[in-house]
């Protein structure tokens, strides 16, 4: 379609290759979905529950997944007038009656229950949901799906490919999932890129030149202002912008990956190399050669689903920062890692030990009663150094509390400001590792974490 | 005079005892004024220069000496008409005339050129200056000191023992002296102080509350706004602060004494323990006690006045600190000391090393341009550790071109703005001291200083 490109076709073919599910692979989802479809229906009757249309949406119903991801999304619609009680209860239902035939199920929680279940080896998510007339009307989040399928459906054909190549060169660029782990850009806000642009390629071009602030209204019927770093306008619900989840970082990083791939379009920009996990002595040898002090926070991963633990793993981890930041250690960066069994909260700190000795400057000599009242709490205290005048004020070389960042964390982490399940696993205890003590940590992909750290 | 005091009087007589001249004491300062006196006189004629007038100022003239003290000036008055280069001339023929009788001789230099002397064991400033009509119409800066004297003396009779005990408190605060090492107050300021309030407690209570921008104007015809902490306008000219000299510090220093006076008014105020030097033992244990790093920079003193050597030496101690605080030490305080021979800039440090990693933060992503060219600079080159994007902004962590203070120091020191003579003595040759190496200055009157340094 593109009269000049500056990217190869055979690069697309190759990727295509690789990511476009095969005619085979087409053939049995859609036998699965009718299945799926044929069960709801049949336990909906077996139920005596009335007037229910199943509806396939997501990525498999229009014809944008990747080949070999195997999830199905069903959603159980109810007439609107049905009671959100009702809805759930008998929802479950057939839902549970249909998971008889899965290999496995698996109790869910959004914002209204619904049950995961691994059927003929694909992962499905059986939602129970209203049938409202449009999605500016709907009576709970999961409402809205239904119309951005159709919406999709009916403006994406001809360019599924172009998703495809997207979808892919988003995992590539590791912005590609809007879970709140990731942060990054979910599969119908990728497909809207795609139909507001027309292609991969303009796409690519387009969000080279991105700036925060940067909206895109397809159907021109912007109602709210938004401050997040892209606003995609729902086509289907005006108020609503796409890209709410989108980290400013993974933004960016979206941005730097478009460019960089423009400069020199190669394969590796949608399937990078995979690191290898760090070995003992190559982190030694890093540690040797960076001298900053590494300290690693363990305890047991809180059994939660990952919508629920990453922001409170990010949280500890600005709390931690903060933390630090207060008793005086520069922070140089911070990092989360979750694995099965641990969690680890990774800090680069300039130094991990400070001087016992602390300046705390008091107030101005001449705010005579503040003044006053600092001079007598620390001349001739305990632990304390010495006192002198600078810049006007009282100034006391006082013993410094937590001459270690190890120190500070054993004492005060807990104290910080955690969420509910992390402070839980916590208070259960921790450890702080130091530099090489972290050699300690032997798990394969939290060394590949690790690589990509030092 | 007072009918409330909480000072009381047998201090202040104890104080005054050490303090005031006996009159064995003032006989012996008056007769030498008057041969001096005589002196100039004698030499005017005998070199022929007509129409000359002797002038005592200072405060051997104002009997606001303190005992112990020898300093006498001889201010030698010519004509207003007289040309500044015949005053220059004729004065220091005049001056060096009466040198003949001087037991040693210096010239020196201020606006314009005087004769310091040794006269019969007194320390004597022999200055040329003019005879102007009022002090706002002065021709040179010392034109002002005999205005200055003709003030005192007229308003200060009978309170002469409050200036006394004033300066003595003052020295025992070490904030007495105007000279640019001290930047305290002068003796003129001191007794313009007593004349306003009218004694030495009334002085020490009202300054207890003064705040920065306290104004005092005796005559009440100021004439001009001023920025320092402290204002006196001077009686003799309407546009001068007499308390220009002063530093934000000392004024904050003097408050702080005279509130620490008046709670309990004890004759340590007056005169402070002495400090002993610093033994090698304390200070080592010091050292271990604070944990921080000590840095001295030593080079040989320059030979200048102390008003021209203490400016650079704060100029220099500024420029390190500067320096450190820009390749990310963290300074605790900096100071000055100097001897006969050598000179040392004391800092202390968080830490006199840094890691080899250093976070360099480069612009947002989204300015283009910049973010390119920032990027451009530091992906995949020598002594880059590795990169990322951070708040929206690149981040690179690149290796830290100076881990050490003492490397720093030694190799960007002399690039700092330094004064001209503190420079050609640092090029010369200096050397950066760290921790237990300090022990090697012996310098009794260092170690003074070492102790309140630590």
């Amino acid at each position: 379609m593109e009269t000049y490109t500056s990217i190869p076709e055979d690069l697309k073919l190759a990727v295509l290759k690789k990511i476009k599910p095969t005619e085979a692979e087409r053939k049995k989802l859609m036998a699965v979905q009718e299945e799926l479809a044929a069960e709801v229906k049949a336990a909906a009757e077996k139920l005596c529950v009335p007037d229910i249309f199943v509806k396939m949406v997501g990525s498999a119903a229009r014809g944008t997944w990747l080949s070999g991801t195997h999830d199905i999304d069903v959603f159980i619609s109810f007439p609107e007038e049905t009671s959100r009680k009702e809805l759930e209860t008998r929802g479950m239902e057939i839902a549970r009656e249909v998971a008889k035939q899965a290999e496995y199920a698996e109790d869910r929680h959004a914002e209204h229950p619904y049950l995961n279940i691994i059927y003929r080896g694909f992962d499905v998510d059986l939602v129970p949901c209203f049938r409202v007339a449009s999605a500016c009307q709907l009576k709970s989040a999961v409402d809205r799906t239904p119309f951005h399928n159709e919406f999709v459906k009916t403006h994406i054909k001809g360019r599924e490919e172009e998703v495809l190549l997207m979808k892919q060169f988003m995992r590539g660029g590791e912005v590609y999932g809007s879970e709140l782990k990731t942060q990054g850009f979910s599969g119908y806000l990728t497909e809207l890129l795609i139909i507001y642009h027309g292609s991969f390629e303009k796409t690519v071009k387009a969000a080279s030149s991105w700036k925060p602030g940067q909206k895109i209204d397809i159907m021109q019927h912007s109602e709210l202002e938004h401050n997040e770093p892209l606003v995609m306008v729902d086509p289907t619900d005006p108020r609503r912008n796409v890209a709410a989840a989108l980290s400013l970082d993974k933004f960016c990083m979206f941005i730097d990956h478009c460019r960089e791939f423009l400069k020199s379009p190669e394969i590796k920009f949608f399937f990078p190399a995979c690191p290898l996990p760090l070995e003992d002595e190559e982190f030694l040898e890093k540690l040797e050669s960076r001298k900053s002090s590494q300290l690693a926070v363990i305890f047991e991963t809180p059994d939660v689903v990952d919508d629920v633990l990453y922001p409170q793993l990010y949280k500890m981890e600005q709390a931690a920062a903060s933390l630090l930041s207060e008793y005086d250690f520069s922070v140089v960066k911070t990092g989360v890692w979750s694995g099965k069994t641990e969690t680890v909260i990774m800090l680069e700190l300039i130094s991990g030990t400070l001087p016992n000795v602390k300046k705390r400057i008091g107030p101005p000599v001449w705010a005579r009663e503040h003044a006053e009242k600092f001079k007598a709490k620390y001349e001739g205290a305990e632990n304390v150094f010495g006192g002198y005048i600078e810049g006007g004020k009282y100034v006391f070389e006082i013993r410094r509390k937590y001459p270690t960042a190890k120190g500070l964390l054993e004492d005060q982490l807990l104290n910080s400001s955690l969420g509910k399940q992390v402070h839980q696993n916590v208070s259960k205890g921790f450890e702080v590792l130091e530099d090489t003590e972290i050699c300690r940590l032997k798990d394969p992909d939290f060394r590949v974490f690790l690589r990509k750290w030092v």
